[in-house]
């Protein structure tokens, strides 16, 4: 197999030696804002692929000790600055148990890329402060693995399509910033206010919204969050909807997108307009992006523009993003 | 293979007819918290089997579609009355694709039992308010259908000493209920002012602490909650921790006890000790369960014994359980 130029170097790299056809198993590991990034690339080889994997919190996943680990199985790891602990002892362990590792991080000669037998360096604007190009994302770069993993077992070969779409996707989150703008100024005050907000989404989108509810309103707003998967809403957490509660519902564009329809007219029927802030995939303008990749990269458009509402929440809570954290790297024994 | 005597006979049926040895892959689908279940049996197939396994809520797996999904691939169902529409689809849509389904329900002549390949009837004290062994619940059907899979691939043939586990955990149960008994009158009261409580866990108690969380708290009581998993706590959930702030702990005694104990230290050292209920597998008498299952039967315990706790705080609150209802069984279109 033949990967289009454009492939980052890393993931070419480590798709080169990987025995793609002999994999009996993928497992996603992380920690946190990392692991959100992991339930869309399970979505993605969920639709394409027939190598089935799993999606574990890295601490989770030592613990565990799956039995389907070793040989022929593939690790895919990822910490952003690479010095995750877990994440790293996760890499280890992987590979003391004959498994493939891959480890995604900014940072190649941090802990995590050394314990690793590929590290794919990606770029994120959290630690240079510089805007990104979204094709150097954690997000584009295991869409590649993963597509590139499928088109080498002989299945689907969407590889050009996919490089294709993630070279034009920051033009589609700039758009998207300008046409979601006026629901940040919209709700942002009104927001601010609570103590409690719950984030909703489905299929490829859940993991942002996982994201969204435990790394944004949570470590750096200190407001009580949830995400909840849009029909599990159905089965127990919508009794907590009232006139006051507020809700951000991501509604992706992927096959999952009725779900995400269901729970927006419920949420709509017996919630507060003011109180329902939307996100619609479907409003956007994702031209340049292949019909069977807008789904998958939903998610990281939502999330990038998300960061916009949230800087402006900030302002109104007083509470300044990132510094408003009281353990997270202020201690030094966790 | 033969399977104990006292093995479930649907179970068994189920056994008897399914090729285990060459099947690829088992979903396991539900929703709510039927779906809770489903994540401790994922567990115990993960830890003695080398079948892969995915966790799916009912509408998500439909509209997904895993492209794996087929022959050789097993679909286990789980809805209590056996009418929650999207399990009943699910099941449908897994025979559709030619896979093999099993369906638990109180009700094998309901909507999801006519529409798998083998009904398995438990039982559950809900349906006809007369308290049950726990030896015919839906956990003790489902790890007895994953014991005997594993068994039936020629693994581990643990299956003797899972039913005589089984058989012995009703009495393991009352017993649980005294030594928790003086942390409901502790903590009922100030719980029950509460307008968030978070719940934790890890490994094969997770299931319990997000349907505590889903199918108590947000649906009974409406108390806003998440259940957070106990190392994920440290990547952003643990900001919200203030000297207010309350958490139930599930502390298991499966492999991932360190992550519970972890974060219970956590807990202690930075929030207030009223607030922190801590339920704790090790502090029980667990006797007549045999060691490999005893952290598979603690989520049974914790979620059975909650509920004493659950009906204290109720009158606390004077919130009727199950008739709080706002939305559930009340709408005719939902």
């Amino acid at each position: 197999m033949s990967l289009p130029a454009r492939f980052h170097p890393d993931v070419a790299a480590a798709l080169a030696a990987i025995d793609a056809p002999a994999l009996r198993h993928v497992f996603f590991v992380a920690c946190g804002g990392s692991l959100s990034i992991m339930h869309p690339a399970k979505f993605l080889l969920d639709q394409h692929g027939s190598l089935a994997s799993d999606v574990y919190n890295a601490a989770e996943f030592i613990a565990r000790a799956p039995k389907l680990l070793g040989p022929d199985t593939l690790v895919v790891l990822c910490s952003m600055t690479g010095t995750t602990r877990e994440t790293t002892a996760a890499g280890r362990f992987a590979r003391e148990k004959g498994a493939v590792t891959v480890g995604l991080t900014v940072e190649p000669t941090s802990p995590l890329g050394q314990s690793v037998d590929f590290p794919v360096k990606f770029e994120a604007p959290y630690t240079t402060g510089v805007p990104i190009d979204a094709k150097d994302s954690n997000y584009s770069c295991i869409y590649q693995l993963v597509m590139g993993l499928v088109a080498a077992r002989g299945e689907e070969d969407l590889t050009k399509q996919l490089i294709d779409s993630l070279h034009n996707l920051q033009t589609v989150i700039d758009r998207a910033q300008d046409s979601f703008a006026p629901l940040w100024d919209r709700y942002a005050e009104h927001f601010a206010k609570q103590d409690v907000i719950y984030t909703m989404a489905s299929g490829a989108s859940y993991g942002a919204a996982y994201s969204f509810a435990i790394c944004v309103l949570m470590e750096m707003q200190w407001i009580n969050s949830q995400a909840i998967h849009s029909n599990e809403f159905f089965h127990g957490p919508f009794e907590v909807l009232d006139d006051k509660r507020c809700f951000v519902l991501l509604k992706g564009c992927d096959s999952t997108r009725a779900l995400d329809e269901r729970a927006e007219e419920f949420l709509q029927r017996f919630g507060s307009s003011e109180n329902i802030l939307v996100l619609d995939a479907d409003a956007l303008d994702l031209s340049g992006i292949d019909d069977r990749f807008k789904g998958n990269v939903a998610p990281l458009i939502f999330f990038d523009t998300l960061w916009r509402f949230i800087y402006k929440v900030a302002d109104f809570r007083q509470q300044v993003m990132l510094e408003g954290r009281r353990y997270m790297k202020k201690l030094s024994d966790y």
